[in-house]
């Protein structure tokens, strides 16, 4: 049984020492430890406030997964269960990260320290408010979106000249697109700041409304130094923008929460930089346990790489962490799952098979833009990808069934991006 | 010859596919690059605004460092030499991490991705305001403190009652450190708010004062939610607080250049969770790359683990950090670099040796609180270790020498700290 006023972590740790000594060494620096015994390290103290080692799973041996002071040819490699006093922590998420994800990652005994697992008390969940949009506002946002929404990033990403850009709106706000973005790349440079970006997609995309009767939202990109946060935000929702975006790894999960406390409008969070932490499975923390804090710390979307995508993480781990984002967390609103690179038509089927959900957001950049009838036939495709997936209808099927219908949007994109194209 | 516009980075690459296309596959990612050629992708974009490969240089072939959709036996490594447009990027920290240290760990053709190098172009750096202290308001505040300055952490780390903490403080204050530092691990618990760590501390380091006549220098630790983190260096200037402390990976390099801005004590900097995006050899930053971010930034001390330390990276590396710490950026002030985890008085000679430097802050845990004739004893022996290094007079007998007229500080350390102890 967990005391239920203790964080519970799980780490899969490599040690040439016993597993069980590695583990109280990590428990040690990561709570009450010190190397040699000093004064005033009293028993109270250590009841108190050291982290305790749960459970020790032994898993054999192994070669070293990272460098350190000694070479070893081989270590024990172990999962390992610690739960941290939370008065040691409170409720703040720098210090909770200090403890589970600081300095244990420096250890000379440790030759692998990843966080696998996070059980958060439920006091430390009901301090933080979570996502202020979720699924649910950003589907009221988009006038009562149903199903799974489609958006697409600026292309090019970079270089556009602000009359080149609003082109590219124009044309995918007339798409009838639930989602447009800037890339992360795309911040506040001289040759298309911000302010104009704003000016300029917020203008075509109500001109775009009065055409199609369908809203869309702009993740504006208001990454950048934290002295203008508040003046970026603030330019996006007064010229009547919905959206803002961060690059939340960058940024840090503090700024996160800061901008939480003020925005008027979804975050559409992008995990730029995260696989730097993510990517060895011998360190870092795992996607599982970052999105816990992401969503505590009040992003609304978050991205998650997507099935099929350029991105190294095989599907069935794209698969679990997209579920992990659709998993309650405490009382807090369930973020929109952001899948995106490589997307396109073939895409819905697998995706659907192995989330089962339609709460998502699917961003499609060539499958959009570069469709053969354009983009809101690339828009329509996917949509129609969707809803055959969720019907489990064959796509070439309905591409062709469609097609006989006058509508060749899905078939082209079929024919353009489909397994034999 | 490097275009001054330009941000050099090289990277240690591994890729099934020829390094060759790797190169181009990353900077395309990151800068104006999509899979699929759109419209609007103009030759005078890719002209200004595409990242260059500059160099190749193919190492040979090895097995794959990190995990991707493929399984190859067998990949090529290559070092690559990157410069992305100054243009894109503009002078923004977070821009530039997300240009040269984002989406491109995730790459799944990449086997390995580590940025080991960067050059930043004047302009960028010119347009920071680096350290407002450094080594040198450090040593000012410090009563114009020469040689090596020595610190320590508060231990036990957490847990202490405010009276405890109180008779730690006194004890090192009296004992004449330079500075006292929280631990990582103590932000603002209710236990032991920073409110009353700050009152009691600068209470007894005043008194202390009195008593030795040297200035002591506390680094509170002001990590937390960034809604009150001026509110926290507030309370530290306000009761006459010398320094704050920042856990900056957590906190992130904007935080820090936020800090910067108001800040009117010496911010010190310390890198819990690095180790996360930086001990992989094949994945992250390097240290060498981050501590240029980090002096940007404003960070006035910044942590490099030690030699002899409990941490991963061996001396020779430790000491290469160092070194990149105290090299020139720009016009901006030099950071002070601290060496800290298992330093005692064995540790100053081989430190000398290698950085040739007494711009150090060495913090010693055990050394100072658990010396046998206390922590004045314990200061003391440090410093006179550091005489000795930089004399290059062998410890031992500097040790018996001063023992022999009347001052066993140094001798009882080497007894229980040095090599045959």
């Amino acid at each position: 049984m967990r005391d239920p006023r203790t964080v519970r972590c799980t780490f899969y740790l490599e040690s040439e020492i016993d597993p069980e000594k590695a583990a109280a060494i990590l428990a040690g620096e990561q709570s009450s430890g010190t190397f040699l015994p000093v004064p005033g390290e009293s028993a109270r103290i250590r009841e108190r406030h050291a982290a305790h080692v749960v459970e020790v799973r032994e898993l054999g041996a192994s070669r070293p997964s990272l460098p350190s002071r000694g070479n070893p040819e081989k270590v024990r490699a172990a999962l390992v269960t610690v739960d941290f006093p939370m008065e040691n922590i409170g409720t703040d998420i720098a210090t909770l990260q200090t403890a589970i994800a600081g300095n244990l990652f420096e250890l000379g005994e440790l030759y692998a320290c990843r966080l696998q697992e996070l059980v958060l008390p439920e006091d430390f969940v009901a301090a933080h408010p979570g996502p202020a949009f979720g699924i649910e506002g950003t589907r009221k946002l988009l006038g009562d979106a149903q199903g799974v929404m489609v958006g697409t990033i600026i292309k090019p990403n970079v270089g556009l000249s602000e009359e080149e850009f609003r082109l590219v709106v124009r044309d995918l706000a007339l798409a009838s697109i639930d989602l447009i973005k800037d890339d992360e790349l795309m911040t506040d440079p001289e040759y298309l700041p911000l302010e104009r970006r704003v000016a300029v997609a917020t203008e075509e995309i109500r001109a775009a409304e009065q055409v199609t009767g369908h809203p869309t939202m702009y993740a504006f990109n208001i990454t950048g130094d934290l002295a203008g946060l508040r003046k970026r935000h603030d330019l996006v929702v007064e010229a009547g923008g919905r959206c803002v975006m961060l690059n939340i790894p960058i940024m840090g999960l503090p700024a996160l929460a800061l901008l939480r406390t003020f925005s008027e409008v979804p975050i559409h969070g992008h995990r730029a930089g995260l696989a730097a932490s993510m990517r060895s499975k011998a360190l870092g923390v795992d996607y599982r346990v970052w999105q816990q804090l992401a969503r505590l710390a009040g992003a609304d979307q978050l991205h998650a790489s997507g099935l099929g995508s350029k991105f190294y993480e095989p599907d069935e781990e794209v698969a679990a962490n997209i579920r992990s984002l659709l998993k309650p967390l405490g009382e807090t609103a369930t973020p929109l799952p952001v899948l995106s690179s490589g997307q396109n038509v073939t895409t819905p089927g697998p995706t659907f098979e192995a989330v089962g959900s339609t709460d998502l957001m699917m961003l499609a950049g060539g499958a959009v833009a570069a469709h053969p009838a354009g983009p809101a036939a690339g828009v329509r495709s996917l949509r129609q990808a969707w809803e055959a997936a969720v019907e489990g209808a064959p796509l070439e099927a309905v591409a062709r069934q469609k097609a006989q219908n006058g509508d060749e949007a899905l078939l082209l994109a079929v024919q353009k991006f489909g397994k034999g194209a």
